[in-house]
């Protein structure tokens, strides 16, 4: 009996099977596995990555069956699944689900990962449980709502149950033993802007606590241990403490039929998904009418409210991460570079040309944004040039959005990129893993990538 | 510059001193802790323990310098603080707070137990940082108000910046870093009510994860990783999301002046706090008119809205851990044994003279009650007897509080009590483990009480 949408969307995690999930979204499954490799990888060197990775050599064991991608060494799940989180979500280049500002690949990816190297799973167990993962942690994130979304980290809290989703199918985890599991993570689930304003590095943490927590709460629900039976949805549970909004429907929105995971964008600019609209927009304008910075006078952004809360607070960043939340400072490599990618970022975020861009933009509450936000994250700019032009321009999918996606060899090169940004892996070994993630259906029994196996 | 709540609240656990901490607060201290030795030990064998045990050992070292006392192995810090902590709140009898609804010592001692093994610290070392952990844990306890504990299990919020005070404070962080420490443990405060209404395991996953969270705030701090400056009381921090009465003044009353560890009351009764004025009032009808059960018709209490809250859901128990939230079977014990222990719970939980006494038991809000709670828990209880009479009993202290507490040979019977309950010591190991406590600020360098040292 489904009676309640906890129950319901549970069961489906537990009882979804490789052979009833349509070809396109296993095929966009494997591609978003390669765009969260070349993000794990990116985090190599990052100093609030790495003093994750030394927590976890200092608490976990020093060998083990799960792989710690920048590393290479293995350790236990828990700790592979922690530091490979952290790390897949320091380039701000993962992936996200538009309608839920949810960030699925840096929570289910390294979950999944981990423990299918410690249980030897196959490429079909692992596209199962990724897809059972992106579905849930989605559907929680969209019933979550705005009023959530405007304190709480999603990826933090509507991750922490995705991951346990993911972790409970790689185990095999009855209905009922789901439902104890999603109790278990909703009632870990955490995670507060806070720390925006002052440029801190708990980002990282949250992706590392969603993951760990939520692969905690399937182990646990294995052994019988029992969580809340509505934990999303009950008076005492998420919902009721983290959202004024909340809308149960979209827990069970048409699951089986309609698959969240395919409406998944990758992100092509280097920065908070917030500012891409606009950035896109912008980009639109200075190729057609040919401009140089120095030619603009001023840009006005047309944005949603969730864009004003999220970089509304950012005015004077002073790290790259920072920057990344300033739409001013996106808006200036743009028009610097025509591109603000990593590499922008490092190079240029605090540039004098960049800075003194950033102070000719604005953002504007805009009804109609707002109104389509978050199913459609629209991009509007009007820009006057110094020679008294009054231009516009508009977007309506940001690039990497479903219908404005990546390629393969889209994807692959920007993986190659920000594997090369930090120096974590030869062009070679990409090559292998992509081959490997593209026949990831046929793969008997994963095996490490990278790492050299400690047994 | 202590110039937000935050800030000094950090600041103030980062510079305390043993010094300066009065002799009275000091001998509490060690009173305290003898006090959760014992519910550290009395939690051995309880499946929700052994299986949050089980996954410590999945998941962390096998050897380490820090001791499981259920177990009496030794791993890494983390996972001895987890699963510690998990042990010490199963038997509901572990000390709490009443101004803040907040259990201490499960989260503070299994921290600071685990942290101080592992890096050799000395008597006055231990007894300062949990006098820090206390003072921080309450404070943010008071200040996230009634609205709060109406959905979030305080213990585990402000735990987790609890322990992180606690641990902080031994590692030696300066304000700076505490306050960062502070940051990450607020962003992955968490932990939800709604598994009260199922009699789910959740609530020793609550204190595993505040006392080990807490711990790896403030390890991360200390190797330069940050977190938000105004986590509590900022615009996304935790009162933000958590709150709808936070009072900031609460965060800094009288730091260094008040000292709110000598506030904490113990445990008398093996249930919730929220029963124990009622308990009390009417054991003192029961003895003044020398009652049995069957003379009672009827029982009516008097209560605080928060007791209602937190028991109202709890209709038709079904597990001992569930019973010790039924005002009914509580007071059916008290009746029947005129002492509400351990032993009763397992023996007599769905007694049916004790399930048919329950349904003779109402609360009530009383405005009285409700007004002076939480900084007083008054008990107040009408009985009507079978042959017509009408008896009224009132306790302005319960049972363990400041004004009517326990001695420390009435704590080490406790003690005795609750190992001998779960097996896990004898009386003369406990013995010991109470002539160690005793002398605690006389030792140079904690070593293991029950762990045979893997080294």
């Amino acid at each position: 009996m489904n009676d309640h949408p906890s129950k319901a969307l549970a069961s489906f995690a537990a009882n979804l099977q490789f052979d009833s999930i349509p070809e396109p979204v296993l095929l966009r499954a494997a591609d978003l596995f390669v765009d969260w490799f070349g993000s794990a990888l990116a985090g190599k060197g990052a100093r609030a990555v790495e003093t994750i990775d030394w927590f976890a050599q200092q608490m976990g064991p020093a060998t083990g069956t799960s792989e710690v991608l920048i590393s290479r060494r293995q350790t236990s799940p828990l700790f592979a699944a922690m530091v490979n989180a952290a790390s897949s979500h320091f380039a701000e280049q993962d992936d996200v689900h538009n309608g839920s500002v949810f960030h699925p690949a840096t929570v289910v990816f390294p979950a999944v990962l981990a423990v299918a190297q410690s249980i030897g799973c196959s490429g079909r167990d692992i596209l199962t449980a990724v897809v059972a993962g992106y579905e849930v942690g989605i559907r929680i994130g969209e019933f979550l709502g705005r009023s959530h979304y405007k304190v709480f980290h999603t990826t933090g809290t509507a991750g922490t149950v995705a991951a346990a989703a993911a972790v409970g199918r790689l185990l095999q985890l009855s209905p009922d033993q789901m439902l104890h599991a999603f109790g278990s993570a909703g009632t870990q689930a955490a995670g507060l802007w806070e720390f925006l304003r002052d440029a801190a590095d708990s980002k990282q943490l949250h992706a590392a606590k969603a993951a760990s927590d939520g692969l905690m709460a399937a182990y646990l629900a294995q052994q019988g241990f029992t969580g809340a039976q509505h934990i999303l949805e009950g008076p005492q549970g998420m919902a009721a403490g983290m959202s004024s909004d909340a809308d149960p429907d979209k827990l069970v929105d048409r699951l089986g039929e309609r698959w969240t995971l395919a409406e998944t964008s990758f992100k092509f600019h280097s920065s908070c998904r917030h500012t891409h609209p606009a950035a896109d927009a912008l980009l639109e304008v200075i190729k057609k009418h040919n401009l140089d910075p120095e030619e603009i006078a001023r840009v006005t952004t047309y944005v949603h409210q969730g864009a004003i809360d999220v970089l509304g607070p950012v005015v004077n960043p002073q790290t790259v991460h920072q920057a990344k939340f300033s739409m001013g400072i996106v808006l200036g490599l743009i028009a610097q570079f025509r591109v603000a990618g990593l590499s922008e970022f490092e190079g240029y975020f605090n540039d004098s040309r960049v800075v003194a861009f950033s102070k000719k933009v604005q953002m504007v509450l805009d009804a109609e944004v707002d109104s389509a936000y978050p199913a459609r994250w629209i991009g509007k700019v009007t820009v006057e040039t110094t020679d008294g032009r009054l231009l516009s321009g508009r977007v309506d999918e940001p690039k990497g959005d479903p219908g404005n996606t990546l390629s393969r060899v889209e994807l692959e090169q920007k993986a190659l990129r920000l594997a090369a940004f930090s120096n974590a892996a030869t062009p070679s070994e990409m090559q292998a893993i992509f081959e490997k993630i593209w026949h990831l259906a046929e793969c008997n029994k994963i095996a490490s990538f990278l790492a050299i196996s400690s047994v």
